[in-house]
């Protein structure tokens, strides 16, 4: 690895280090193969979120106000998560291992902000829930924006 | 599985799709296991965005404003996360495979805390770095802030 001279030698340890656990992280050598990778990271982190607070609402956990703030500040946070960096181009299903991002991700950019901005908004509803019938209330529309993207926008499994 | 029959039949639905979710992307049973997932799916998304700016000021990757822009912007968001719902009670390095989460993580709270603060600041300073050099001189801070919370909190590999 050859880094610039002009880059001082402590940026260069930090980019060392932090090159260092992407690659420890991913497993991946493309940049198409780390982003799909990310993209699960993502998904794997809403799904958490959202599973905490689903399992309140089924009475599966009790009613905690902390973790169930923190649940939806969290999806609320990856709701707003910037896609371009994510979903590159050519990352589709099919040109990528593991992808089962439809087409349509990339040919209605429109359409597929609108999916997250629902799931933003759903878990902003959920942010400071009050009791377990708030969390409850409030299920039904994350589930529905979880629903509807991929319906939209997730191909079949692999 | 029983739902209470105060719940509605579209918000049951949602909350068992959203509960087949989870359990698909976490392949974990336990609260406890689902955490250390979920934190290790977060400690991956910071290192695919710091990965992508490092890339760039490292010369491996061109510079390109709306991609830094969006690594810079999800890596921010990242360092804001709630670690209440991911840093469980009892999950420390010994007590549930695969975690290597130090006891001082929740013996030291504010320092924790701290280690986020500074990932949030040096992210913060990349959001809409106008060129190269400023992504070069961003990267010192991401990276030391990176080693600095591993070094204090996180133990040995498993």
């Amino acid at each position: 690895m050859k880094l610039s001279f002009s880059i001082p030698f402590s940026v260069g340890l930090s980019i060392a280090i932090v090159a260092t656990m992407g690659l420890a992280a991913s497993h991946a050598a493309s940049s198409s193969d780390k982003a799909v990778a990310a993209r699960k990271a993502l998904m794997q982190m809403v799904s958490y979120n959202a599973g905490l607070l689903g399992a309140v609402a089924k009475g599966e956990a009790d009613f905690d106000a902390a973790m169930v703030n923190s649940a939806a500040t969290n999806l609320n946070a990856l709701a707003k998560f910037d896609t371009v960096s994510l979903w590159l181009e050519g990352t589709e299903q099919g040109a990528v291992d593991g992808s089962r991002a439809k087409p349509e991700i990339w040919n209605d950019t429109a359409g597929f902000a609108d999916k997250f901005a629902a799931l933003e908004k759903a878990s902003a509803d959920l942010i400071g829930a009050a009791d377990l019938d708030a969390v409850k209330a409030g299920m039904g529309a994350v589930g529905g924006a979880c629903k509807a993207c991929h319906e939209t926008y997730r191909g079949p499994e692999n």
